[in-house]
């Protein structure tokens, strides 16, 4: 039996002269980057030097569009109405658009940002509209969503649409048993050991399984895991996956490529 | 001998509570709409009801994008690099583009706001960068830009290569004998009697000649007019152009149509 | 029996470009003005402006501050921290506190704009921080907060701390029967009678109780009353409750003069 | 004869998730600290724990106004009106003295930031304006200014009028024949070994002259002089200016203190 998997990473969170995030060095580890639009991170300039750093690597380019906030960074919930956070989505993908339709790239895909990434999770009647708002106006872009049972479903269900679900998993976070992750408040949320976030990347997607903090045990189906590109340590375990995957025989690359 | 002209005006610039323009009303009267992209005015849910008003009325879209400076709306000059300039000029393209793309308009022309406007008239490098790099990514887009004696050779110059520039004059402002704008701060910049401008308009087209404050005759070419919705008079003004122009046979559309 | 009462309302919403309110107008009719800081609305020429417009008409000035959210208007609530909100706060007072020193006129309360308004009424610990924190760096300021059963208690409670808090009642709004303002989504939310909204705040003021929507009595204490300065309407209503106050032998002034 | 100088830094220029600066090394070494007031950088809990911190290492504390640019820095002229300038500049002061109000610190000198720091230079009417009104809002507050020949010449007239200025220098870069700063395009623009910096702010502050990169002399007077806290040779130069000042005999301290 073959496995595949995608190594995903939220990219371009830079702004003016404030910068974050290795770019140039994750680069190399990952098949598909998450730019940052300009709302919650990002500026043009670090859009267009993203994106020719996507290309000159061969990764995957997707949107990564969050809540109007860049003061805080995306992460703070905002009570927007359905109708607003739809089109803050589509003006952002929109503008990612141009700068890959300048190095004539594909935009490939589009995975919400922080608390709107959270937020859609409880608010299913909003996701399916974003999805169907962005298939509207973008084709058939891949849409990124947090690994659960419930999305394991929703895959199929919506595959029956048009819609292509690409279901994610973050080896290096601890989840609760409701399938989510837990809260950074808790000690135990990040898991910073490189070896052992490979080896939970590994089992993800082999088993199609995730054990919660508490030790449950979910059915899930993992297309793609989530590297952090702020600090060494999850760099370096994005290496040690790519090198696991090749003694489990999984293949490392973009969804739907 | 037959003419054609269009009428252009800038719409969708109103942001959040705050509401700016008569644009249910002037989108009657003109043929392209010169829409803000939500860095000098604008924010998506505008932009998306702005695309769809014009849809409606058979109205031409172009993006406006303008520098990234709300308070200021975008009249205060900002030194910002050539690069920057043009990257964040591509960003509002785009940004714009997703919302004709889901209402499957085409996006039309370009015509850049206040004082980006006037400072790619001084910076012809600049303005070059930005029509070849909106070309690579969006491709043949119409580029708006102030009709003056210079503008009308360097038309026909970049046509051999492929881009198309469409001369605009203002027919409710008086003009320096350099062919710009009088600056707003003489009184006498602008004209506010709406039966005068729209007599200034129709000769405009047919003399392809304009008459400066000073009593001097620039040799110019005129493709579109621009109607300022700000103001009923100058609604009024555009209704008149429309009758006028009926009389002289001069057809009133958008360019390329 | 003699009563007083206080006539407030938001004033300096406009910003850059665009305008909101008449403030010129409504300037005559109250007592006290809420100020935007700039956060949620305005900018420092528009709180120049509006502090002088205030001097001028010898009204009682204030700081309005909201969440940093010019495109919500402050209308959206936003997941911040506490501290993050109080030092939001802080920032904003000391802004508008530099042009009434400017002017030599003193800064005599704070109320808190919008969403934020709403959102310390359910985290009373916040609340608390807020006025602490006010009160440690800017001294004995009134603080405005909404009229309710638990703020008359709450306002005698924290009289013994020397905080003093300034109940408010808005007339043209109904009210449910927890005492909060019936939300702007239900069609019975705004009253838009002048004469209706005079006789109101009148009752309101003599007789220290509010009929909710359902009938029900709610015991208040009202120190001033909110005028909404958006449209003529309510600015009539402003005006006859001045008329309808000297009848009933009421005096109209800020509080704490 | 004895010799006394302040040592200057920029701190309190991180935003949200994103980090700018050495705030809590530098602290250690200077003796006042231009404190960014949240529009070209900083937010209000940055500014909140930046007041701290000085206060904690007992700095003096100025005001850091910029333009309002964020994306841009401060580092981009903007063309906003005289008024504009002058009350944006009153509007972060009164942000930034709700913190030092809080921590009971004074808030003592003013320094503008950036392309608004040179600006002023180059206008002396606007200049003035910002001291008057900064003096009418704030009292007796220092203000920095770049020394030179000229201002040498204008702090001696504008203390006539009670007005204090503070001159200073950079011993880190290279300075052009008029006494303003090589830009840095200019590869020579910034000196890189902190011993040679060290050794220029001495001679500085004892001689009283200025060598230009093409080796003229200028007449000057030094009060402060700037530290760049974003990399540790600066820090490192700052250090070393402290030792050297031992030995020059030569006080280190805040100016007005």
């Amino acid at each position: 039996m073959s496995f595949r998997v995608d190594l995903n990473c939220d990219m371009g969170e830079s702004f003016g002269a404030y910068t974050i995030g290795h770019d140039a060095e994750v680069v190399r580890h990952i098949t598909s980057a998450n730019i940052a639009c300009g709302f919650h991170a990002s500026d043009p300039i670090v859009m267009k030097e993203t994106v020719r750093l996507c290309k000159d690597h061969n990764v995957a380019i997707g949107a990564h569009p969050g809540y109007p906030d860049l003061a805080g960074f995306g992460r703070r919930e905002m009570n927007l109405a359905d109708d607003d956070i739809i089109q803050n989505v589509l003006y952002q993908i929109g503008a990612l658009s141009a700068f890959t339709a300048f190095f004539k790239v594909p935009l490939r895909h589009v995975k919400l940002h922080g608390a709107l990434y959270n937020h859609v999770m409880k608010h299913e009647n909003l996701f399916l509209g974003i999805i169907r708002t962005v298939k509207e106006a973008f084709g058939d872009l891949l849409i990124f969503t947090l690994g659960t049972p419930e999305t394991k479903i929703m895959k199929k269900r919506l595959a029956g649409e048009g819609h292509r679900l690409i279901l994610e998993a973050f080896p290096d976070r601890n989840y609760a048993d409701d399938g989510f992750l837990l809260p950074r408040k808790y000690p135990e949320a990040v898991i910073k050991e490189s070896e052992l976030i490979a080896e939970r990347a590994i089992s993800m997607v082999k088993d199609g399984t995730l054990k919660t903090v508490n030790g449950h045990i979910l059915d899930i189906e993992i297309d793609t895991l989530c590297v952090h590109g702020d600090n060494p340590e999850s760099i370096k375990a994005a290496s040690m996956i790519r090198h696991y995957a090749i003694r489990e025989n999984i293949a490392v690359k973009a969804p739907g490529i």
